[in-house]
């Protein structure tokens, strides 16, 4: 039988029996470009100009305690597995529980031990075959981790009890990691009622690492949010504002995003079901606001008032510079039993389809023509990209496109969005990558597919003589660097 | 001019002019792998460890007395063109009557001398050029019938005659091609007052080849059949149950399952127009029955009760342990004067927008956690594979996605399929191929070009290093027959 | 450092540092095709079979009096840049005012200069990186005006002068051009109360270019058109018809349509917002006409008269002989301030979400079954493609598909047109391309993209054994020449 190495060049041959001997981790140099020779060539040479570029990371959702306590991950299980809802999420559909792995619920932590729920995932690997997860988790654990060996039922202890060193000195402390990674900017995203003491802590510290925080008022926008009532409370005591009257309540944001401004914010985030903006009269929006702060709320007021919250944080936008972010169409906890047990964000977010054209068009009429405005898009339905998304932001000032997103942060996914919009939209209507992660040690994985899916998309436009190598040459540094430092003014 | 060789490798030269000279059959080795070098070689590998496995056909539509009397068939024309909408409908697309080919009509017969209708055929072959009718007849007529010419005018005469041979001989009987054809089981689908007397002699007749039925109770679940009335009361005789009152409807779906699973059934099939389930209580959905029982159902009424009973099948199978298939998103009968003179299933079937993310909640809150219940999904709105199907069988351990289907069940569709299921379902939330046909022949050519796609999808990912050409040749034998073994109980 | 080759070979080596030192034009002879060698080599031979065919343009919106009165064009700007709302709405949308690219107002004409609106094209050029507008405008810059440079900023003076040379001389008068693009025949475009006489002239003048009309009746179609009323007293002095009593209404049609195809037309265009059918009783059809005169017109009524219109339009079609063109789905002046300004067709058209299954019901089943009624479906929606176009088109012997339109008269859109109708509704539905400009320049730059990216896909299914080398080499020649001649009965 002919051999066949690893992540090399594939030496025609019998296919060899799959067994359980430890493989060599999956993690070739030329992976994500196009196996044709010319197209290769170039995606090399393209990629190689930005793969060392620093990391600018303008969208996620890391938690800032780490950087300002600096305290060791625990685990890998604590720290791969209990928190990445792309991964138990897959091994749930196959009927894994997700305590099993180190999920925690309602009732408290996991009472999974964490070897375990380690070993489980590794005897699973075959499921995230032909996913981002393993693309990441293969970076993550040859580039960052220096494993040579693949993670299966047969290495799953040596991983744990590497890891485990690995994570116990210093070296792999968040800070250390940060530094280690090239960031040069990360923000998270918190909630309105945040005290950002964290990110305060990080500022007193003297440590040189920039992360900043993203104002997400969903909580105060959403009158369906299970914590609207106890958020605005909250919201009243830390701006002292009235907010139960319609001009405190926009004061308390106001001051709000004055305060996540004073800790590094440039962006405002909105994660809504819809991406519906309404441009009610004043006393029309007063009167939405007293209904939607009842105890009953309708579920068309409460999408009218999320609606007409967008056109007021654009408003506000205008006058502080802010960038803004429209994340809408999830169907967020479709699981009720996973909900009920589990709560929020357990990879039961489905996405819906989405319409633009018609549900921007109040906001767009009242700011679409600003030039000092910047509004990012975002979709869950990609059928938006050719036929909406781009038109749009090919022609309005204000808009500019994110990058694929969740389900689509994928190759596949990622170079659809660069297909399906660049005829339309250009290069220069998007604004790079956003690794969008709670997973740390994922962001330099997720960041390097992005430039590497780039680095392909391009070469096979100047391979089909669609483009000069030169203006490749330029839009990938864009891509990677200046267009997201620009949309989201860092 | 350089000689070009049909099928063969392309000898850069001028444009050979078209001629009617006989040509070559074409059915090249490696057709459907990529051009690139690197791509097709794997795929050649991958496909050559799964080609001469068995097949597997857990959905179908061949008749079983087919298989139950062993007659030979009669001619090119009622084998091939007669019963293929596939085919006629293009045919009648370009204004060619289907009476002219062979088609039936409600008043009787199709007038057609059936060589006259397969010189038709024949001489309009260019209109099936690049579809996937093309590439299944081409392998029926090179591997099965011997043909080494390509079917065109000058050519229909001898394929008439020759096949019209062929059927006469023993080798071309039925079972003779059942064994030829490699098939491990075949299962057709009845419905639910079918006697199964076919199958039974087949069982009887003391034959191997396992064929064995599936449960499709849509004539007695859909209020809007044209049939509803009739199919109830033959429910009735055939099931001794009072199926006027709802509990003794339900026991009338029990009880032809318990005699379907005895005829071999695993699976039951239900082909909605859309995914609507619904969850009522016990009170509601009797009083929904008895309304739908009345000679005036509304539209309203038809669809919630269609919803209801995908629910009530689920909680079945959970007792029973039979695998459910929904498919939705048919406009049947579109073309009303088609269906007024030829009546249904002849090829005026349209894919409608089809949504599943609330439409299967109802269902999914009830029993979307278990893991002792399999629920394939299909869908014809290829829209729904990366937005809502593959999250959703991300997730929901009942979920399962059925292969690309219908008017996607052809080499870009079933690409498309994976490349945008693949990476948020991974492999193993999907099941496998199914040919989904009333063509016997056909049969082997439909696997054909599944397994070929799979093994060039499967190529491009290792050839782009992203997955280890260990593990694609685990996941081509698993797609091939694992999975479907496994996702319908085989 | 390695040199690369514009346009040519890319040799491996270090990206090359972008400088603005002139640049050559950038129009390779195999651009839109694989780098893959093997479909390369396809693709050149099929595209060399097609290249010098005349073009047949059926669809577009060139102007008739160019050809009539054969007056020089003016210069660069008002050629390239004011006319082509691809070109200003990217530019727009990066905040570059319209009237400062040459783009007049509802006011007057632009205030710009016309050197400065070049210069500031010129500049942006990274904007259309990987745009079909890049595309075009390289072959007009080369392959029709003969430059050997690229556009930017240090070239702008140059680019502009010389253009203002050559559109002085007689070589690039309209007539000229359109002989030396060997144009067989150029339909316009022209509402149903035209006088024509641009195109009586050019018959008058013994020139042998032939350029026809088409029929666009949406002025006194649509009663929300903003001319409805002036329209339609216009639609009665020219007729004689009492354009106010539905039988007159429709007799004015009538008329019109045969002053149309005295001046050539074989074609009548309907562009509406939705693809809505009906079918009313004539009375019914009477009384909604009565409706709709009034000033006040409900958004239902109007889409309900639109809907009944298409009918009606086919219905003459039968007796006339005229294709239908329809081309649903554009949100037309979406931006309230630019059409306040600035008017229609300013690149602020955006697709919307288009249905087809059902709205085209109602006039399928009055005239779907016609052999001899041809009607073209045109789509901004791709989702369409496969789930109702190409099943659409793949049935009813009146449906035939238009090719990939507008924001998807592009590479890509054109590869997915191909790649997701043709497998359902074969090459035989569709009718060649369309280039549907205003730009008469870009005509040739237009069809080359379409014979470019045909022969592409061609070469593929080639390439992958799919389809033989001589029914690629007849297919060529039918999607450029045949097809459309046959479908427009030129």
């Amino acid at each position: 039988m002919t051999p066949v190495t690893y992540g090399g060049k594939y030496l025609s041959g019998s296919i060899p029996k799959v067994n359980n001997m430890s493989k060599p981790l999956f993690l070739h140099a030329d992976r994500l470009f196009s196996s044709d020779p010319a197209q290769r060539a170039i995606a090399r040479d393209l990629y190689a100009s930005v793969k060392g570029l620093p990391i600018l990371s303008p969208h996620g959702h890391t938690d800032p305690s780490w950087f300002a306590d600096n305290q060791p991950f625990e685990n890998a299980t604590e720290l791969f597995l209990a928190p990445d809802h792309y991964i138990y999420r897959m091994l749930y559909s196959q009927g894994i529980d997700m305590d099993s792995v180190g999920v925690g619920s309602k009732a408290g932590p996991s009472s999974a031990d964490a070897r375990a729920a380690w070993r489980i995932y590794a005897a699973n690997q075959h499921l995230f075959r032909g996913t981002p997860s393993f693309m990441w988790m293969s970076h993550v654990f040859g580039e960052i981790m220096g494993f040579e060996v693949a993670l299966d039922e047969t290495t799953a202890d040596f991983y744990f009890d590497r890891i485990g060193e690995l994570l116990a000195s210093d070296a792999y402390r968040p800070r250390a990691l940060f530094d280690r990674f090239n960031i040069e900017l990360l923000a998270t995203t918190e909630g309105p009622t945040d005290t950002l003491e964290h990110h305060a802590k990080i500022k007193a510290s003297g440590w040189k690492g920039r992360v900043v925080t993203a104002y997400r008022p969903d909580p105060v926008i959403d009158p369906e949010h299970e914590d609207f009532h106890d958020k605005l409370a909250l919201f009243a005591d830390l701006t002292g504002e009235d907010v139960h009257s319609w001009k405190g309540y926009l004061s308390a944001h106001r001051k709000r995003r004055d305060v996540f401004m004073a800790h590094g914010a440039t962006s405002t985030d909105h994660g809504h079901p819809t991406a519906q903006t309404a441009n009610l009269s004043h006393s029309d929006a007063k009167d939405l606001f007293h209904r939607v702060l009842k105890k009953h709320v309708s579920a068309e007021d409460a999408e009218l008032f999320r609606a007409q919250m967008l056109t007021e944080m654009a408003r506000m936008s205008l006058d502080d510079g802010l960038t803004m972010q429209i994340h809408p169409g999830a169907y967020r906890n479709h699981n009720a039993r996973v909900f009920d047990t589990y709560g929020r964000d357990k990879g039961a977010d489905i996405p819906m389809p989405t319409g633009y054209v018609h549900a921007l068009k109040p906001l767009l009429d009242a700011f679409g023509n600003e030039k000092n405005l910047t509004i990012i898009l975002f979709t869950l339905d990609e059928t938006n990209y050719a036929r909406e998304l781009a038109p749009l932001a090919g022609h309005y000032p204000v808009l500019k496109l994110g990058p694929s997103w969740w389900f689509h942060d994928s190759s596949e996914g990622m170079m659809r969005f660069r297909e399906q919009v660049t005829e339309t939209a250009g290069f220069y209507n998007t604004v790079g990558f956003n690794d969008d992660t709670r997973a740390f040690l994922s962001i330099p994985a997720r960041h390097d597919v992005a430039r590497r899916i780039d680095s392909a998309f391009l070469a096979r436009l100047v391979a089909e003589h669609r483009l000069p190598i030169e203006d490749a040459a330029q839009v990938i540094q864009d891509l990677t660097y200046n267009l997201p430092k620009a949309a989201y003014k860092l």
